[in-house]
């Protein structure tokens, strides 16, 4: 009974592409009109079929978890890209996508953030080893969209040129006071600081990042310009002549944007400068995958433009400035995977195979939604005064050296 | 009475700098605490002060226009700058925000554009006297900001930099179909069929603004590569590579937006890029100014980014970049002012001093939300593909010859 099901649905869904699917007792079927040969999709365990009718996202990502669901001779990728370009073409039975609207009516119950609950969730996955995120991330242990310059760069090139375009954004001077909000292993605050003699206060909810990024900037011989704390952004008073946060706003939650936009106002200097970096969307508002929320990112949700425009307004801080920077993070994906399989021996010996299976469906389905769905990482300029940066953006792109003098 | 109810009005509204105001009966008064002299108004007409109460932004404007406000030895950008400055910051008794909020949720039916409502909205501003435009715009007659690539430009390079700023981020090629959404004068598409090689069919609801640019194009012999149509937007069909528009989203309204970027996106081949140019808010959604709308732009309203990126968000379009031109208005607006100055006995020959006073007072009046209220221009980069533009924006900025290459 849910074998007719899960084929009507599917019947439904794949239009575009085809995806080729064996059943647990050895029927296949192959839906769509690919001309390619169809990736492949095997459900080894019966009991699945009701719960991938049910929750379609959450059980398939469990059922790949559990190997009650392998892809045969074909990739993750190629059976994820299919089956995410047509959720995202609005090919699921509409049942699915009222079922989304439903939780997302909910999200002020759903993405409370409470001080207590941001650092249960925070933990849940920045205190995985230090050791299992070298394998994956560049050398600088940068855990955001990297920014390829040009699109040959290497990972760690990629992600230099990041600091060096946030670095720009924020048009720094020797002396400032930075704040960075969510700090991660504290290489972007270690850069800003060495690069451009600027005072930085990393926040981080994570012990190991903590403890990690204080023992760099130790190491570095930068413990009198860089301090890290183990603190709540909400809890930090002070004044900065620039903020700044790279890939935290992902975890704040939808009903806690005017707080955040509202903190990051208090906090700024009236002539200071303001750069958040988040992954947002560019359609209306949906929901998070419940399958990634559970295992990856408790808390997390993804803001369209909207839904960050709009509490920005209400602050009071002007739009200095707007990036989408839409493929990068596919490419700088596509990057933590190969590093991610190029260093598998060392993994399993970290991890068994489940967190293995688990840890490559994250990096896949991030990556290709990235691909095939609505999904990119914004960069918003955010400043109190209108001429907080000058005239034009021309100081962020002209070659070093001349950048600023031709800005002033 | 009324004389009693203004004092008390300017005392709540003036803290920040001061205004000098000499009432019908004589009284002075000065207001707020400047250590400057204080710009003055002189209300000369007893009949105005219960209308300044009641309706104080059309009454002052209405009196200024017909000679019974005065500012003595002021400036009418002091006196303006002062008062707009405190309007921004919120210093108003609170009623007027009120009614404001009215007006605002009354949008639907105060913003209504039909075809017709839209054409006639269109020739009360575009068919005054060509000759006037002339002796006030740049000599292409550009009527939109212009930008300022270094701040040292005249008026003239300035509209030659936002052309070339447009033709950018439009990222043509020879051969391309154009659409310019309000050609007005044609400035803009004979300089993209004449520099860039492309065919431009151009859009305008002006009789006057649609013969002069035929005209244009036939002088310059490019009537086969461009099109003026006296058509609304509305009513087109077909395909192009690039739409294009450049201050006329201003005229749409509110009710209008997810019309007008249904429609952009309907236009738009499936690897187009488009190219909107507009004046835009920075704060949250507000009401026009009740002067400018009764005598300036009837039809008229300036969105909050929100108002913009909502509608955008459902039509499937992406965001492939967004810049706040900011300050540039203010500087146009400010070279419009120098140039009507200038030809002041000229236009006296063309039009009446009350007319002469409502130009001063539009053109003041806006120049100063630029500098003082949260008033911007935006231009939005739009396309179907995440990838119809480069991967950066370095394409945008690179010295030409070498840009295009440098971002394929």
């Amino acid at each position: 009974m849910w074998q007719k099901t899960l084929d009507r649905v599917l019947r439904s869904l794949i239009s575009n592409g085809a995806l080729r699917v064996t059943y647990p007792d050895g029927t296949v079927r192959v839906y769509g009109n690919g001309t390619e040969p169809a990736p492949e999709i095997r459900i080894k365990d019966k009991a699945l079929l009701a719960r991938l009718c049910r929750n379609p996202e959450l059980a398939f990502g469990e059922g790949y978890m559990d190997g009650a669901i392998t892809t045969g001779d074909s990739t993750l990728e190629g059976v994820m890209r299919v089956t995410i370009r047509n959720v995202a073409q609005g090919n699921f039975p509409a049942v699915y996508y009222w079922k989304d609207r439903v939780h997302y009516l909910l999200r002020p119950i759903l993405q409370r953030n409470t001080l207590r609950l941001a650092r249960r969730n925070v933990a849940h996955h920045y205190d995985l080893s230090d050791d299992f995120y070298r394998l994956m991330l560049d050398e600088d242990m940068q855990y955001s969209c990297a920014y390829f310059a040009t699109p040959d760069l290497t990972l760690d090139q990629a992600q230099a040129a990041k600091k060096a375009h946030i670095a720009r954004k924020l048009y720094l001077k020797p002396g400032l006071r930075v704040l960075d909000i969510g700090c991660g292993w504290g290489g972007l605050a270690l850069t800003l600081a060495r690069d451009h003699g600027v005072k930085v206060t990393g926040l981080t909810l994570s012990q190991n990042q903590h403890d990690a990024a204080t023992e760099r900037a130790a190491r570095a011989g930068l413990q009198d310009r860089v301090e890290i704390r183990l603190q709540d952004y909400r809890e930090l008073e002070g004044e900065f002549d620039r903020v700044v946060s790279v890939g935290m706003l992902e975890h704040v939650g939808a009903p806690h944007y005017g707080e955040f936009f509202g903190k990051v106002a208090s906090l700024l200097k009236p002539d200071g400068v303001a750069l958040i970096h988040t992954i947002g969307r560019n359609g209306p508002p949906t929901n998070q995958s419940p399958w990634l929320k559970k295992y990856i990112f408790p808390g997390g949700y993804v803001p369209s433009l909207s839904e960050l425009v709009e509490p920005i307004a209400h602050t009071g801080l002007w739009h200095l400035d707007i990036e989408s920077l839409r493929l990068h993070y596919a490419m700088t994906l596509r990057c933590w995977l190969e590093r991610f399989d190029e260093n598998l021996d060392q993994i399993r010996e970290m991890y068994d195979d489940r967190f293995i299976r688990m840890w490559r469906f994250y990096l896949t389905i991030c990556m290709l939604v990235f691909e095939e769905r609505d999904q990119t990482v914004f960069q918003l300029q955010l400043g109190h005064r209108r001429d907080a940066v000058p005239l034009t953006r021309n100081y962020l792109y002209a070659a070093d050296g001349q950048m600023r003098d031709a800005a002033e």
